[in-house]
């Protein structure tokens, strides 16, 4: 149950089987720093480069493939004082004619209020003049090595996690992944200061942040898709395109979790789905979608 | 400003340019039964055929092409005390080869106890034995008279509404429709006792009950999809397949609304969008998915 | 076995339940002229309104619900020396972000030369000087009245045929269409003198036209999508977004047509598709895209 | 100019930036073997694992990031006697609740027949006694190792090519990647001695083979998408999902080549393919899927 403090010297573009920046234990709690999207830390230096450079990899002594990781987020805190974001709607969210009507992107600048709780934009259209954003920091981009030895682009996500900027995965929440490499190779980094559903701008208020977190090993625990608890509610994502298939995948999966783990068979999990479930559209902007399907823990 | 009421001889199942059951002007209030999506009323006879067969249509006096037909959703009261659902998740809200470890859906029967406000199995399995589910009366179709003299079978929807089966059209709800046939041709029916997002197993607890509605006319005003209001909300639906193509349809008429009507202009209104919107999954079972995009009113 | 000739006086947009313009038999032959998809006729009036006004329906007697109409096309003859199509690719055919490069759509001239058996655009480009498109004429939007009363727009089409675009409705070709409504009411119209895959600029060369052709009544058969028969090959339609759902009811009516009319069961059906099957990309352009499955008659 | 032969030691389940196993110069031509989708070789041994063991890479001097490489189908030779299939469409091919009506897929026996240039299957259905398929090998999977130091598993594909297993890539095809790593690290394997369209039973006649190809670097070229180029036709591949997003890439891809280097703009490019483009569905089951967009070079 060591805690260790973490400020990375290099980062990575890809999750995949890298050389593990530490070794951890089981139990152990580690804070780390992270930059943002395009690589800027807590000084505004930019050692990382796109896309959404990593922190990491952690090796979980213990962690073997066909085991879980868990992963409880404990605190997320912002480190600078500013942020950025896209000023239009990305071009996939509107009607593909509605596009001519959008101004390409441009980087826009945020100031990050920390004390204040909240972040603004550094130079406001009129129509936003007094506009603040209550800080609700998430995760952005994290997750473990896949399997087959496999590195794929921090831009994109799949079963082992990766960029699925769910602006549920704050401060609060465990995280479960299935482990595919030896000693797991955790990544984290692309911290949001605040997000809507669906990163529909591209981003969210993209910032450096310290992030602590707390890993726990579960041994022989197959899952297919990374998995959420909260103090209220269970949930489970699913990343693909279209967003109809991340929805597939995320269903599924809450459903293998019913029969799994909740002494529920197809039908009794169905009859409670049916009545009990909320989806969150996590992000349509990646490469891959993420889609969340939460059941509140009243129902089970 | 009349009160009426209406008991149905006749349904329909399409929604379309059909000959009105009631003239009513602008202000007027309707209390109006409805049949359960396969025709079965209040006193369990089956006036109604299938699919979702439409109480209505209503001819709103001085609403034409062009304008909007807003409804304010009163009260829905259940009318018997039964329910049914399908008992398995649908086909097409799993990874398809999981389709295989799926019985074939079967109609299930639901006791409806609106004095206790809640829904049960009729016959539970064991895993949900004094399993309850509030009630939260919905519309599951409702919509008016599409463009072109078109005639649409409710179980799809469209520009005009239709069968979204979303379960933020309950009581206390104004929705918004854009007219395209005199007198706009208001139906509705389909209701629903309680359902989770995206009408995951086919139905929500499917039943007869009472709707009283309050209808007003807003001249020119040209809206592309259904708008709705709640005292804490703002929401706009897209209807389409794949679930994406009904995201952007919704996220577009978010945009067009807060353009045209708050101050926006496309720079703010993503500003804004990017850290506010909420998106629902209605349903994903129907021939057209629905969507809702939604923003608190305090952020407005 | 009546040979008959028909000249609209009236169109209609949507694909519908409505008043025959002819009663015709089982076997007999209709000559039809056809506007083009604005509504423009031979003479360059413009008799009909857009979307895609429709000739007919044409009731053929003996035609009942259950059963299936086919319809052999003959001959499909320019009869005018102009057609038009778009200027641009179509916004959803081409990756989002791309869109603002593509200059917004404008109407463009081209000049029919049916002795030459060519079409060339009137006002062509430099890098297009000399450009000739060799005359292909086809059906774009083609079929019978839907089931339940429906009357849907010919923009869009469905398992009753509609705007399917599909360059491979052309004569010589039989297609079978489910009958829903007494008298089939079959409608015809959009005819286009050439178009490639996917109707990815949004039109074909859009022309008026005469159609010739056959019809004749199979009694109690149960088809789901059209169908058409060449003299080498049989292919399925299915119309529906996205492409791959298209696909996917395209693929399932082929599947169902071999196992009832060609001695095949799953398997043997599946093994046989897997080598066989070809697929054309009718349209990606409509509210529903089109796809066709194909397989040679000499794998039958 | 030198030739070189290559029989494999160990194979690759992914497409990354792994050692060389040879290293050839611009203009070399290699025979390699290769194995099967299981990792079954010529001998029956299976020396591969899954899915789709990869011979090679091949570094290719000169070949730097930025350029393009061009390889040269010349030859594709069965090695074996002996191929496999899928008994049964894939889950995703047909409607979703379909799926209930197909038994679950078995790996079923081929006999190759190469000196008749047929195979058949070992244990026919009687439906399927005397049924042969005419030989036309293809090579499932190829590529380059992709950008930012990516492994991606050989189930999948991407702008560097993958498992897009389209029958177009066959012997006389030449066929460019766009190069992100030094040395381009060129990977084959996965050969199917025939398939149809979309490889919709999740395979196509699985087997062993020998392939001889040519490479050539093409310096300081940017293509977004594999390309291809046929004695009769110029081809630009997607892969994605859903269906309508590998087209859409297709599409883009064919339209800056056509900008780029046959002299058009956007509108006379779209003219053009409006007229010309012809699409193919090499593949609805990997989990990108592929779409081939080819015009014939008698337009270009």
């Amino acid at each position: 149950m060591t805690y260790h403090t973490f400020i990375p010297e290099h980062y990575h573009n890809t999750i995949g089987w890298h050389e593990p920046v530490m070794f951890i234990d089981d139990g152990d709690t580690v804070c780390a720093e992270t930059a943002d999207a395009h690589g800027f830390d807590r000084h505004g230096n930019q050692p990382g480069g796109r896309p959404n450079p990593m922190t990491g990899p952690f090796y979980v002594r213990g962690a073997d493939p066909g085991d879980v990781l868990k992963v409880a987020i404990n605190r997320i805190s912002m480190t600078r004082s500013s942020g950025w974001t896209f000023s239009t709607l990305a071009a996939n969210v509107v009607d593909p004619a509605v596009v001519r009507r959008l101004p390409a992107p441009e980087k826009v600048l945020w100031i990050i209020d920390s004390d204040g709780g909240v972040a603004r934009l550094a130079e406001p259209p009129p129509r936003l003049a007094d506009w603040t954003v209550p800080l609700d920091p998430m995760i952005g981009c994290f997750g473990v090595a896949p399997a087959l030895g496999q590195a794929w682009s921090t831009a994109t996500s799949g079963p082992y996690g990766g960029n699925m900027d769910y602006r549920g995965f704050r401060a609060g929440v465990e995280v479960m992944f299935p482990v595919a490499a030896p000693g797991a190779l955790f990544f984290l980094g692309d911290v949001h200061a605040a997000q809507g559903d669906g990163e529909i701008v591209g981003t969210g208020i993209e910032t450096s942040a310290e992030v602590e977190f707390t890993v726990a090993v579960i041994k022989r625990k197959q899952i297919g898709w990374p998995r959420g608890e909260t103090p209220d509610e269970i949930f489970a994502i699913g990343n693909a395109r279209p967003l109809d298939q991340a929805l597939q995948h995320a269903t599924t999966e809450m459903l293998d979790w019913l029969i799994a783990d909740h002494g529920h068979d197809a039908v009794s999990a169905s009859h409670l789905m049916g009545m009990a479930v909320r989806y969150d559209v996590a992000n349509v902007f990646n490469p891959n979608y993420s889609v969340a399907c939460r059941i509140a823990k009243a129902w089970l």
